[in-house]
């Protein structure tokens, strides 16, 4: 009944030739957490964001920067509530996470422009973003991601999990690594807002970009500004299919408390958002925010409604640029 | 006991003949919330905003910046406390408001500059500054409006309060739609700090050019500065009588969490503090500091805090400039 | 069991005598919140912060703006735990931690690099920070002071404290004021970040020039970037020996709500780390961050994190330079 | 997508001509709050409870202490989401909700067992239970009203309200006096949990007399025990059909916090759960769980845990006793 | 502006020999809080305990279980606002206090039942009843005192402050060995709710019985009943003019969080009002509700709401029984 | 550095070979939380029964009640600190619980009259209670467990988990089941205080049977009292060795809210301190309070003084009486 922005909810999850109602982008909730090193509580992520965004009316929210509505232009957008995923056993879920991108993409869209369904994912915690790039991967090959973090997300599993099992190695600090691993993202990626430290004084930065990415770190905004570090992401990804994931951390904890592994001194809000609406023509297959946990927020609720809002940003960036799946 | 940063309690509301202590400037509470659309809570803004001053002594308030103390110029400035407002129906708690208004600038002020007391209401929601339009307007004639505040409040009715009757029409979100109507104010209004969404493509705007205004969005002060900012404003209501309604949603929510229909991407305190700062010389004939909503404030009162400041600066202002009632 | 970063616990304030692990540079506790004027809490700073720096990892914090792990050069750091220090008298509190850096600062250091060990104290209210300047003044001879404030903390007893007795005067308020009676700073000492009002028109200036004070006020950042605060600090204090004291409440409320005396207005956390790192080269002697009193945080606990990351850079200054004693 | 005990959604509130999935008992939620005399903010009960309810799971809910399930007996039970209610004017919106339980009870049941569909509202303050009431009238007839409540809400409009208008008259505190006035309710009701003031030193009670109402007063249970209670109240309402109204103050605020109206002294939830379970048997027709305003909440998010078990215990009574409207 | 139970301000404070209304019983905030062991935060409790008793009304408050309105009866009930008490040196503030006692129980009562006004303080910490209990010596001579605590707080300044100064020994856990030691309170004194832990294993127990107390431990009421505790305590004081001590620690923390060294297992609001009420008949000459720190509250404001609620009873005891001095 | 009760830290888990201090009594840290269904966080838990505990002072804790202090008696009891644990593989946590348990308890105890030291776990979700009982089953052999909780906490791992891995059925909720399986549990256990619904209509109850389990439900103790449960409970476990563990749930949320299951209508702390006292006498082999997870609790921090409590209370048992290893 609360559904992201009032959009109306569809039972897109349901068995593959069952009839439903079609769209064009998806907002699909992930509720996971198990992959996490520090504060526990994204499982609550999906459901937070979209109480975070009951203020949004798709019949009257056009921007009073860009004078445009998004939820009223050629794409159906629609909430495809929670993927079913089990809290105690991480391989299993994102098996069924796996699946869950697979049904919801899978269908036929609703608009000639695009084809293929979108999807903008809420989490969870970061590591629901590997299901997310394996499926944006079969339907548009491999993509430059752009990783608006306050961490490097890369590490390799021997380095965050400590090596003591497979299983330990799949988590949010690794799964960009295991991205790379499995050939799904380009060598022309790239992270924003990065501040956190690293554990190896050369490896994990030697390994990040190996793994395809540069990085814009937090700092940086203060010389370049806004519009030199939105010239800097559109010139890092160029015309190739994007994937954008914001983990809410990139922003100062002072404007997103509420999750797991805060790291002082990052971005406002407004910049967050001004950075997100200057990517606008980038040809973006996939979004997610991820790494919300209600449960550290403020009582005036101030993550979730960055986080509600982050989203519309990104749903934004889908619907100004229709792309066609190879 | 306590009241706005120490100051003396004087019961401005008693029968117009009665013999109380002169003033030329009185804080006047104005707790109502029941025309909001999202959370309410307001109606115990003004004493939460007592509390966020109760550090400020008016003997020893020199300020680190101008050297000077506000209270100890030439006006009295005085807490009149709260008019009695019904929750139970808003017409009557207008009017309620309307004759607090008439009373307590009715008197005859303390010092021969001003002539006319003038008021710094605490709200409230933002309804609460049509009873001071009014009121201003009966004393100085039309005035331009300055009004801080992450959305336009200049809503038609019949598009804010979905036409269901009249009395659903008078609103947070309309009032300065009415009191255009009305006639309070004039066509050199100005708006800053707007970033959230309008309810209709064109309507909205046109109606808010008709009823007077033109807009400094949020987003604005990352291009214009500071500075620019306020230049923005003077230059609009140049010699013009002016009234200051600044809505705490005008700040970013990390900010000012404790409001009802928190926008995020907005400003700092320390912007809002400096283009408020800024507005020295204006004509300032009345102000106020509405949508406080103590209870989604957090731990640290960081809201109420905020709100003290901005109605110290607003006291700042309208100490600056004495305004001769016509 | 919870350290400050994890860093290995030495039981520094065993007698003299005994034999313990040598350190270079020690984190010391102190708390201590009975000198306070408003809000109290500070007693719990210590605890807290080192709540706020469970996730930092000596081994692995590798910085990704300098790329150096501030933990693994040749300074051993150590936390000694917190002074033992009474509640209930102020005097006799303050002679224990008198006690504590005497005993704490006393022993050799590890390395010859410094033969002193240096303390970052853990506050507790600012009252604080006089001990741990009267045991660097010890070792060292006067020092200029930098500090990090919203007030000026000069202020004479007999303003602040009102008279009424010696032991009133003695408060997080006047301890600077203290220091310089007890010659133990320099005439080259400077604010940052002030904004909160003083009481007397000029008296308080006046006295604070004697101190041995200039100021950067917190809005003089917009005029001069980090980079222009940074020249006024390092011009001021030039090459003599430097204590720096951070009071939290120079960060504004939004990023630093648990504190005592907490002032709107302030910087960032990013604008405060960003000044702090570029004092290196500064022949730092001792530090402290205080005034943390953690019951005002918010859920997700930002002040404590912001904290544990101002300690986190104070701790790089110490190890970027090692100062000999004379 | 998130519905009351995860129970399907049904779009009850569609046009009565359109086909929908048939029901026995419907949860209809009730965000309204402009009745309030003090704090506001139950408009955020229905979401508040539903949440409350999220571990509750319709195939897995064999009460440990009955033995049976709730959910998987005779009773086809949904939720049918919010009433669409302006916040804006009071006279709409009850309007709004007579509407909404009329088509929501007008539609025929699944099971032949009761024949029309009995409603369980999800306030909301307590006004909404006016339109219940009157809804029940006109399947039923009048209804004895067992009411869990901390005040008397039997109070004449022009006591509370304060004779201003009509307007203000019908709130939470005279829903009952009116339902009186209107001929819904009979002679043989009674309070529970009684321990608020009254205003008038005889007449509240008199009034309350004639409306209809004996009381069991908070510590009458210290003397009766559970059993003693539960023994009142049923020998009270007999074999009349019998509305159950259970306003969360009857609870301690040690255990509802989050309530308007809070009123120490009251019960504790296991109290009030034994005794609202000791009353099958009776013929309920409909019920409520009101004034839940969810801002008040613990984190540990106590009150909406006990209003979701109370519901659960609500709907318990409704599958006990089937009812056939005459 | 907000008095306890919105009752008349009185300038209580004012010179002795200035003109103010009479009045039979006053209460006196006392923020106090620099004489505590563990958590601080009861100077905000006077404050706190108003805004608790924010929905009582004097005109309307008639008691559903007595049927009686305390405000209106023989007693003229005044809010004295806050005794003026620095938080930088005890034994400065303790005497403002002895000082606020004498004045405002120095004047001549209203009403010839009495002669003297009777005072309830809202503290502050427990310290704070050590001028309370001289105030009431000085007028009626010994009195046994009713101690509702969980510690017994009649420790040796020598074991409790650790006997590190005269100054360190006046504390929250020492006052009544204090007032034992002073010669204000008789052998027939009475703890009530006691649970905490001694300090030694005899000497505490030992010195409590020379300072002339009985225990009712805080399990005993569940051997004895409400009715048995209230036995115990009238038997033990009998005719004597009688001190009432609340330290909101003698609730259990689920009732009271909001305190300083809250201690588990205690009794519900419900037991303790019932015990207050208990009373009624005892020439209780002074009365206090103390211990109350808000920032440790729940959203829900239930301390405050216990407090304002013990207050109310305990004004109930000094009205029902006039007192006339000797 | 805070240590369970300002106990001394002991490096218990230092290699089997290395000397350390002696103990009799270890408490023992178990940061997991990744076996739980509904809310994570009590990876946490630990430290925050350590904080709940810092007023706790071992040389002055003689008891009110009993005026005994646990602490001074013939046991040594020391602060193990936690178990190094993994949050990212569940099996590998467990095996490092396993080990923690097989080298804090295999070393030789202090005191001749155990024997081996017994342990006192602090949770972590429940799940942390089947390494211990594997621990105390080494040593004591088969044990009677008396089990507090909402939760039977014996479901079937294919009815809780869903059956969909072997990894997935390892829980908080199937841990009791799987102690069975493994042969360490008697068939003489006792579950106490349950409430929470079962998910299979008999097969959940008969299994728990079959697991050793009888059942003293939340409301039993309103008919049987405290000391009906108390003789429940010993009558059943007899003179066999017992292993208790106390879920925080099985508390009334109002108690202790910072727990991830809770379940209403539970026990008062009162109820169960006093139900854990009355089982002295038992012979007490291994104990442990779980559950807690602080990030729920409220900010007078109500929880984890509770659980505290309950393990200061559990000391007491293994105090009383010495239990000799076969
Ligand atoms: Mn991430
Ligand atoms: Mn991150
Ligand atoms: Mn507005
Ligand atoms: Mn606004
Ligand atoms: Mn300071
Ligand atoms: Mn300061
Ligand atoms: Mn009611
Ligand atoms: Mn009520
Ligand atoms: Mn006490
Ligand atoms: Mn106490
Ligand atoms: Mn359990
Ligand atoms: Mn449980």
């Amino acid at each position: 009944l609360t559904t992201y922005a009032n959009l109306p909810y569809v039972h897109c999850l349901a068995g593959k030739e069952e009839e439903i109602e079609k769209y064009d982008i998806a907002i699909l909730g992930a509720p996971f957490d198990t992959g996490v090193t520090a504060r526990p509580g994204a499982r609550f992520g999906p459901g937070g964001i979209r109480r975070g965004s009951r203020r949004i009316s798709p019949e009257s929210a056009y921007d009073i920067e860009s004078g445009e509505n998004v939820f009223l232009q050629w794409a159906e957008i629609v909430d495809c509530g929670d993927a079913p995923l089990t809290f105690l056993d991480n391989t299993i879920a994102l098996k069924q996470l796996d699946k869950a991108h697979e049904i919801v993409s899978g269908r036929t869209a609703k608009s000639s422009r695009s084809g293929t369904p979108r999807i903008v994912t809420l989490g969870g915690d970061h590591t629901t973003t590997l299901p997310a790039l394996r499926s944006v991967y079969k339907k548009w090959g491999k993509v430059s991601v752009i990783h608006f973090d306050s961490h490097i997300d890369t590490w390799d599993p021997s380095v965050l999990g400590g090596g003591v099992s497979h299983y330990a190695g799949v988590n949010h600090g690794t799964f960009l690594h295991i991205a790379h691993e499995e050939g799904l993202i380009r060598n022309t990626s790239i992270h924003a807002g990065i501040r956190a430290p690293v554990v190896r004084p050369k490896g994990d930065r030697k390994n990040d970009i190996r793994c395809g990415f540069e990085i814009v770190k937090a700092r940086d905004i203060d010389r370049l500004g806004v519009a030199g570090v939105i010239a800097r992401l559109t010139d890092r990804v160029g015309e190739s299919p994007v994937y954008i994931s914001v983990d809410i951390d990139v922003l100062d904890p002072a404007f997103a408390p509420a999750t797991g592994t805060a790291e002082v001194g990052g971005w406002t809000t407004r910049e967050l958002l001004s950075i997100l609406d200057g990517l606008a023509g980038l040809k973006v297959v996939g979004a997610d925010i991820v790494e919300v946990a209600p449960v550290y927020d403020s009582a005036g609720e101030i993550t979730v409604l960055a986080a509600a809002e982050v989203a519309h940003s990104l749903l934004g960036l889908l619907v100004r640029t229709p792309v066609k799946a190879p």
